[in-house]
């Protein structure tokens, strides 16, 4: 400590963030309630570690000498690399797997907590983020997949976003099928382009998806995106796909003919027909959840159905467009990550919801519970010498289940007393003189009541002879006039 | 997905583990009696992000190329060196420094999150674990360290440990003061020596620490340390103060006496006397709280007054020794920290708990909560055409508050279903074949009272006869049925 060190900048490296209490508890308040629906579905937590394995999370295997593509990666004592994990998903199949012998199967898990991405931080990206996932693993039916849906929905009615979301389905079999009777069965490499390219539908529109499922695109800056390099007979059946009508009532034959003959594909439209009637049976109907071919979902790994919660009320964007909100979440089956540690194949479905964007959504629509937070009472330092008499009565209060403290700070003087009070939304604040200790009293100022009185007093001195909202109370019915004074401000606040 | 790439091992790297629903929730409920105590004493939550910019967590600067010695580090595309936080005290000084103009003052804050050290794991000892802390920034009064022993007191009595735990206090200014007295005033290195000796008391009892004062202490592995290289008079003096008998009336007088006319130690005195004035002014009795000379505390960055919440109740330890269990969390004042971002002083004082090791306390002691925890109930799949169906129920269980779910796994034997239904915990299963359903019934089996009635009896053919403990229930009335049923086995077993 008695070192001269050079002044440090108190700053955060990009892309991360601090959380004030607000956001703490309002976030706090939502993740509660989004668990209660896991839990009635049947789901139990679980957790996993920030670090793995690299070549266990999978796709970002190191082939530099420091892999930092995407993930933050640093190399163990035994040279081994690992990662912090980038999304729930890749850590839960090593669990599976890891576990495999004593787990229950299928093996259904809700799972929070932060995720990390090496990226380029921008607005409202960041590099660490929280996200909470639900997964049955071991699950082989689309019935599964079909309580995913439900389960979604479910969480949007609990936020209060009821009639605000659709949960949109699709099946990645079906645009295989799609791509196969386009004579790209085998292509995987250009399906993943084509892939990518539905994917940008929301931002590019159907013109700028076309370029890309062709020669290629140019964007506003001039950056060139090579395309899929398709012919025109190919992009217009996948575009016929895509934009196939999703209210159609024959929308089945409509994809049952898209696909052609291609087993796959037609497999693809069952589990899509077999998920619908599961849907129709439990009472969720089109406006909640919605098979739409137009979902295709940017991840690699899905094998089967794929889905995405969508809050559908108008928001402002940064260049002031009027756009949807958008997705706040979204998952699929992904039949193939567990068997990438062992020889079985074991079938799993599952979502993850953005919490931060999910909040985002709810304050925007006020159900994030915004509601006027108190903080302690504070019990003010008159006489120096009666600290310990003043950390009797804060003692007290908080036996009594009172938020209270006495004040801490550097400088005694009574307005920075006050103003702290203020600072901090007190409630009240609790004075004792001497005069005040000599008649066994106290003064309790109090400051929701105090702000409103004083708003008509324009004269220092006026206020002093008022003292708005200030009484005088016997000291043994300071524990009683506070509570009721508490319990008044908070019912008018809110 | 289609690579066939080498079967992955599914394993976490070394330090780091996974964690299962018991612990969760036990943990959760835990912390959530721990905020409840620092919400009463007026602190308010904060979070700050995993990373950190490694010089400002500083002690670790980065003098190699990897600096990895203690830190998990890594270098940011900017060159930067960053790290995740090694503990919640470092990020909360940056943090404060940071909002330096908007924060009220002093600033009372509770930080709950995981931390990670970058050393060889061992029992007990992670890479990531959660501490859970409440600090006070720019409260300069002993008063704001008496509160922080009284509030550890609290957390102590609210979790159930009242009669097992003491919080001990001492100064570091009295420890410096006695240094000065043996002559090592300025040397800081020798005292940073003595200091970690006497913290090793615990473990290596005061002949070991007698050695390491000295020339040095050879382990039973042969390795040797070099001591402090003290004189025998100097380590008697320090001695004597480590040892000085707590228990003492006239303890501060020792202390007065043994620190000499060093004005830092003297001032060190009164402190812990004003301490002491606090805790008798608000109830806090010497088997709660206690000034104990042989308390040190490992960090280096404490000026003032230093403490530790101790565990008193006995342990095996893994030599097989009876041991007490012993600390749980610590504090102290750190006047330092904030100013190496700011030119003012800002004085700052706190304490971290240890949540994993906590935890383990709570159990040992029966305190953790672990009331047995009933899975969903499950509902069978007994024709495969009336999935929809089983899904109603689902739903109309779940619509009422019942944990519920339909059985989703690979195999539709009876079997297999009715041992995930155990596996789970379930309190009761839900059997539809057709004839009950044509009867417009259902079949419930009670797997609580399943058990106990399956226990008497031996034959198979027996069992399938009595069919302990379960019933036909009209299909309108599954919900009542299941719901009291519930109640009664979650009464029954807690």
């Amino acid at each position: 400590m008695a070192k001269k060190a050079k002044r440090l900048t108190p700053i955060l490296p990009r892309g991360f963030v601090d959380r004030d209490p607000d956001e703490i508890i309002a976030v706090d308040a939502m993740i509660h309630r989004i668990k209660a629906v896991y839990e009635r579905y049947g789901f139990d937590p679980l957790e996993t570690p920030l670090f793995e394995y690299t070549e266990s999370l999978g796709k970002f295997l190191p082939d530099t000498d420091r892999p930092n593509a995407g993930v933050f990666s640093l190399q163990d004592d035994d040279e081994q690399w690992m990662s912090l994990r980038y999304d729930l998903t890749a850590p839960l199949a090593r669990y599976f797997a890891q576990n495999f012998e004593t787990l229950p199967k299928p093996f259904r898990s809700y799972r929070q907590g932060y995720v990390f991405r090496n990226e380029k931080p921008g607005p409202g990206r960041f590099r660490q983020f929280m996200q909470f996932d639900a997964d049955s693993v071991g699950a082989p039916d689309p019935a599964a997949d079909a309580e995913m849906c439900m389960m979604m929905a479910d969480v949007m009615d609990e936020l209060g976003l009821s009639g605000k979301f659709v949960v949109r389905v699709n099946n990645r079999k079906v645009l295989d099928g799609v791509l196969a009777a386009a004579g790209l069965a085998d292509d995987t490499n250009t399906s993943l382009i084509v892939l990518r390219a539905i994917d940008k539908m929301d931002r590019l529109g159907i013109d700028g998806v076309k370029l890309l499922l062709g020669e290629g695109r140019e964007d506003d800056s001039g950056d060139f995106t090579k395309g899929a390099g398709l012919n025109e007979e190919q992009i217009n059946r996948i575009l016929a796909y895509v934009t196939a009508d999703a209210d159609d009532a024959n929308l089945f034959d409509v994809l049952a003919e898209q696909v052609g003959d291609n087993e796959q594909g037609q497999q693809g439209v069952a589990e899509l027909k077999e998920m619908q009637a599961l849907f129709d049976a439990a009472g969720y109907s089109r406006d909640k959840v919605k098979i739409d071919p137009s979902v295709v979902r940017g991840l690699e790994y899905y094998t089967g159905p794929v889905f995405e919660a969508e809050l559908t009320f108008p928001v402002t964007n940064e260049k002031g467009q009027t756009v949807i909100f958008g997705s706040v979440g979204g998952g699929g089956r992904y039949d193939g990550l567990v068997s990438r540690f062992r020889a079985e194949a074991v079938p799993a479905t599952g979502f993850s919801i953005g919490v931060s964007r999910l909040a985002h959504a709810l304050q925007l629509v006020g159900e994030l519970g915004n509601k006027e937070r108190f903080g302690p009472v504070v019990v003010l330092i008159m006489d120096k010498d009666q600290i310990a008499n003043y950390q009797k009565m804060v003692a007290e209060l908080r036996a009594a289940g009172v938020r209270a403290e006495l004040y801490l700070g550097q400088s005694k003087n009574m307005g920075k007393q006050m103003k702290y009070a203020d600072r901090r939304n007190a409630p009240a604040v609790v004075i004792e003189g001497s005069e005040e200790r000599d008649a066994g009293e106290v003064q309790v100022k109090d400051l929701v009541a105090g702000k409103i009185a004083s708003k008509d007093i324009t004269d220092n001195a006026e206020w002093r002879a008022a003292r708005p909202a200030q009484v005088s109370v016997k000291r043994e019915n300071l524990v009683e006039h506070l509570k009721s004074l508490i319990e008044q401000n908070e019912t008018q606040s809110n």
